[in-house]
């Protein structure tokens, strides 16, 4: 790729970034105003977790996939906020004392540590709850297909066939030594197949035939499978800067990842040709897919 | 009321909720078949807490608020269960250590003692999922208006405007001598507004108008709070085989109720009242309101 290339797609994606975070901050302040009664540390505690932090990559995506079909971007938003409800809520559940007992999440206190262990499962919760009802609500999409179809396949994505079913998964590995294709189901599920929504939402919210949506699923699968690669490299390395919290846990915990099962070299390897095949499928596309591709190709060179 | 007129709504009663005990029963056992994976523990923990307990009120109310309009037993039964999933969930997170720290749930072990504590979240997070999957598949109703309309609504009455807020406000009150308006808000939060929603889905299934749902929100309103006082009566009375858990729970935490607020005999005076404005609100209906009004007569006499 010729220099200018890399850097007008560089720079696109910083810009794109830092205005996805700005909105998707501002969307939750505006979601979140905390109430006059005895809830509002609940609200504090969703805000705590909801606002101000992460790189945004499922919005980001969201946006990025929208572009392709000219999608209204406060549509994408709107549809962006849910799915990063879903992540928040599914971050603040996995630091729980009882499953990865994290004192440290995107550079600050865990909600447990910082609001207490019960507000932590139902700031979970109410998260989870009010995605679907941005998802539901017409504001997102006037056409009752569409907010159907997003809601039926944000709860495929989040539920136990997906996102849940995955982090049991990840549960029960830790007495286990896992092969690679156990890895990568596992891996699919428990953030590849949120990720994949994250894409295919602009494919449901244009009514794409299923049949085209082929190119973008594998773009989705391709890079999910990448940043998790980039995910355990970071983990491996000790850099608990770029991880905004403490790494080396997976070795630790005895786990299976694919850097202890490929090695260092080969993992980088591994998630350089998935970026590669990632890009290949927007290969139909001119400028409107330019901030997938420069997501894809930089985004594992940063903390997500 | 003729003493045949109360034997025949009781009689209704009884086969109706064993009716409907064993297509819920059912139903989940179709939903939850064990994968083969490292997902099967998952599967195995929502099976215990989905299937096999509870008296399944809130597919009872689905089921009978369908009957004033004709609406298919079919459909009402998957937006029952539906309901009945996310109630299940939420007697999971409830019973956690970190919340009320409960080994015993309608007379079995609860699921973390069961299955351990991150299983507990996980299956609680995964029925929650589910419950809007459910409603959101063509199989609900073929109207996708329907369907986006009883996801949102399910939503605002499960989230922090509804359940899961009214469990904060109960967390934040035992450290508080709340009064009856307060304590008349939090039960409408953290239990009315999904019995609220189990009738309302008739409506939302027939599109009525707005306007026209006022007497069955009324009811509604009126059965959950006469149910919450005989919960209260319960909890006081000591029996623990109608409550299906220890008793006693809420005066040893110094939490305020009904029956410590009115004692027991002006609690008992108020249940009455509101059973009795709760089937006013159906004077209007003849026979094909008969299950309703059974309901409110009959369940506040028994554990549910």
């Amino acid at each position: 790729m010729p220099v200018e290339t890399i850097d007008r797609l560089a720079g696109l994606l910083d810009a794109e970034a830092a205005r996805v975070t700005a909105e998707v901050d501002d969307f939750f302040t505006r979601l979140l105003p905390p109430p006059n009664d005895n809830r509002q540390r609940l609200y504090q505690a969703m805000s705590h977790a909801a606002i101000g932090g992460g790189k945004r990559l499922r919005p980001l995506l969201t946006v990025a996939a929208s572009q392709l079909f000219a999608i209204a971007r406060e549509r994408a938003l709107r549809v962006g906020c849910a799915i990063e409800a879903i992540h928040v809520y599914s971050l603040i559940h996995d630091d729980l004392p009882c499953m990865d007992d994290a004192d440290l999440r995107r550079g600050k206190a865990t909600i447990h540590k910082a609001y207490g262990e019960a507000e932590a499962v139902l700031a979970g919760d109410s998260l989870h709850a009010l995605a679907f009802e941005i998802l539901a609500h017409p504001a997102t999409h006037e056409d009752p297909w569409v907010r159907s179809d997003l809601v039926l396949e944000l709860a495929r994505a989040a539920g136990p066939a997906g996102m849940a079913g995955g982090q049991m998964m990840d549960l029960v590995a830790e007495g286990q030594q896992l092969d690679l294709p156990s890895i990568t189901r596992l891996q699919q599920l428990k953030t590849g197949a949120l990720i994949e929504y994250a894409v295919e939402v602009a494919c449901i919210m244009v009514k794409l035939p299923q049949e085209a949506r082929t190119p973008y699923r594998g773009y989705a699968r391709n890079i999910g499978l990448a940043f998790q690669i980039a995910d355990d490299l970071i983990d491996h390395s000790g850099d608990e800067s770029a991880a905004g919290k403490p790494t080396g846990k997976d070795a630790h915990a005895g786990k299976a990842t694919f850097v202890s099962l490929l090695g260092e070299e080969r993992a980088r390897q591994q998630a350089s040709f998935l970026v590669n095949q990632a890009v290949e499928h927007l290969a139909s596309h001119g400028e409107e897919a330019d901030l997938l591709r420069a997501i894809a190709r930089f985004a594992i060179e940063r903390d997500h």
